[in-house]
């Protein structure tokens, strides 16, 4: 029935499933690493079939996990354009998208009593296909702080503090060599001071003394990733949004750039 | 099909429905108020029965929404005492409760510029009957800040501060006169500062710097908000929680505490 | 401060307020609606400007709404006009754009019974301003159901049904007359069958063969909305992505489409 | 300081840190399984105290995570105690409380065509102390599905379906040995069918005739799940909730249910 011309002609961009999640198992480095992602993939499909066949979709899905053991990937975006090519065999499409929502664990040490903590970062991976071309969209949201430099001179040294959180995306061909590693390190630099999840009383006097020293507005978070981005990667797209949870305020201030490295 | 007895024999608590969001009219000390509330309405529903009328439900809270013009309710809570008493002409229970979550927006003024502005909080209104009588559960969730009074003393001064929030709970008889707006007062002056919509360079000036002279922990603002209302609220249960959006962590921390007044 | 030259010299193309939540009132076709909306104001920074002054972006929309009582303005697109108009004569900007999400409850008739029921849906309006031309973008999300076609007929006349939903976004100049009543319209009848939040026993039998005559996918709902979107709208761009929340997965199904009416 | 005084003296039930994510590990019937789950950990604080030392409760968690490859614990429960034992070393306490809440990704084959499939359901373990003893509440929420019997009545063998989503919670002694796996098992057997990620057609008419031929009501899938509770498990507390996600109605209807085993 999918097959069957539908009585509304009309091409569609994106369909497929979303939101379907499993464990999913990479090799980086020698390292092995799991995964419960979110997944979404969608193919284009062409106004003279009604339907797509998802079990399909999930098939490909599945088949590249069950076949873990022998063939390992060494990435989320290997692991996604292995999945994109069996699907190629089981179902035409002429742009195909995949993407992967989950949280990287990375392990650091405390600023002065070099204690270990481990820090969580939410991520994307995203690879499609279009004209013949993998292209891959990678993404980090990462949490920081922001401290107003504005507060700080006219009220003598004293200003307010919040959370705030920045993602920072890339688009790029899927060749191009990009770590989210990296993507973190360069967002976690760019606030007034990183965050961690242990502190003890020496660390935590080291880390309000640093957010003092590099007052910055949200606006100084984005251009800092901005700027850091174009030292760190080439060949891409960045598009950087930053988001300080005001403790002044019951809104957010937001600030937003892109550029191309 | 509902009334029939159904092949496993176990009462249940609570059955109904959730989720309905419909519009509700109040007038409130001679000024009409509206509320897109999120609404719950569930009764208790004995072991020899199949299945609740859920349509029944439905129309006890239509009904006296529809009739709102000519008998317009005083708040939320004699709107929602009104449903159940509806509802028993229409279906039989034994226990009825029924809860709306909505918002409420109450003018300020800022504290130096003394300029108009808006604040919205999050409130819950909650009437439950059961052994012939009606109780009541009111909630605010009100946003404000922590300043750590540890890190002041330790980093000379200097702190780290973030947004924090306080749910305020208080169960009473349904007589029990109590205001959500003191509610929200009762919360926001356990902050270190009250935050504003707006806030002008002055204004800024004047909410940091009450910041650092009332730091306080999570513990504190908990602690403040249980002995305000036990001056302000009597003859009821007061449950307290308040979080706080670490500006230097990734996780928050947390203070529950509860008393009767 | 603010107007200082940056460390970093970068444009941004976003920035402002985002989250802020206040009561609104318009008046459409002589009748009196109130809103507590999210807001979002942004405008674009030079790169030669440290900051925005956001307190101007939240006194551009709390002053608008205070003269509410004088100048009512007559739908929620005219008063982000007003706000983004009167922002401009506290400060500059290339660009700016505002948004409004909130919920719109319209009354209905069951099917067969008649009897007035409210439906409740999620609608956004957006107006931005570029290049000396002011642009809107309107968008519902409206709540429906699939039938799966496919498995009607595999099944011998059985199926499996689920919720659904669907987001209508349209873009298009200011002053293009487009009702979101309207565009709810379009999608409602997308579906299946519209739903209801009352359904007494003949409007129920009323809504299940409806559905079951009329079995559709993902795609076909998002293609007849497509289709709709056409006959009804004029000189916009249209997108729509329609989501099964299927009742035999864990997963969704999405269809996404867009065209040029 | 946080020994010191407060001004205020109130005993407080619950203070610490909350959504904590961090990997852990845990080798459960010679098999390792990874999580990156979201931690709470709370303890009661005197009245005579001003705070809790945050980060030594951020040690007793992270401590029991770094020594894991020594001491590999053998459930999450298993490692929650732990942690709980190490903060009594840190950190006195009357009463302490963990919880983490995850996904438990297990594969199953599909009903017909027998292809294997990840299902993956949010769990949550919970321990906690107090009066020298240890307890534990164990949570699995499940997704399923509900078919109107009224409907299936009333319409002639159709009816209206729908994503359902059933919770089940258990509170018992440390000691009493329950898998959050046979809890899976005990709510799925207990809806119209069990669902699955990936349906061939043959499976997709399996699972839609089995719906069809097990009616049921939301009150009738809470019902199953504690009459199975109770021949699954014993010495408990059981507490279950399902949610019918109605594919007629923009609000769900529930049923709560509680029992002792």
């Amino acid at each position: 029935m999918q097959n069957s011309k539908p009585d509304i002609e009309e091409d569609l961009e994106r369909v497929g499933v979303a939101g379907l999640r499993t464990i999913v198992v990479t090799e980086w480095k020698g390292k092995e690493y799991r995964f419960v992602p979110e997944i979404e993939l969608v193919i284009d499909l062409d106004k003279k079939r009604k339907g797509v066949h998802m079990s399909r979709l999930v098939e490909a899905i599945t088949e590249s996990i069950e076949e873990e053991s022998m063939i390992r990937h060494g990435s989320l975006e290997e692991l996604e354009r292995d999945m994109l090519e069996r699907l190629k065999k089981k179902h035409s499409y002429r742009r195909a998208d995949i993407s992967m929502n989950t949280e990287l664990v990375i392990p650091k040490k405390t600023p002065v009593t070099r204690r270990k903590t481990m820090e969580t970062h939410d991520v994307g991976v995203r690879v499609f296909y279009s004209n013949g071309e993998y292209r891959k969209a990678l993404r980090v949201n990462v949490w920081g702080n922001t401290l107003c430099p504005h507060a700080l001179r006219s009220s003598n040294g004293k200003s307010h503090i919040q959370r705030a959180d920045a993602t920072l995306e890339i688009e790029t061909d899927y060749e191009n060599k990009i770590e989210l590693e990296e993507m973190i390190k360069c967002v976690e630099e760019s606030f007034p001071s990183e965050i961690y999840t242990l502190l003890k009383t020496e660390d935590e006097v080291y880390v309000v003394n640093k957010m003092f020293k590099r007052p910055k507005f949200v606006e100084d978070v984005t251009r800092e990733i901005l700027r850091d981005a174009k030292k760190r990667f080439s060949d891409c797209e960045v598009r950087v949004r930053t988001v300080s949870h005001e403790s002044i305020h019951r809104h957010n201030v937001i600030a937003e750039g892109k550029c191309r490295c």
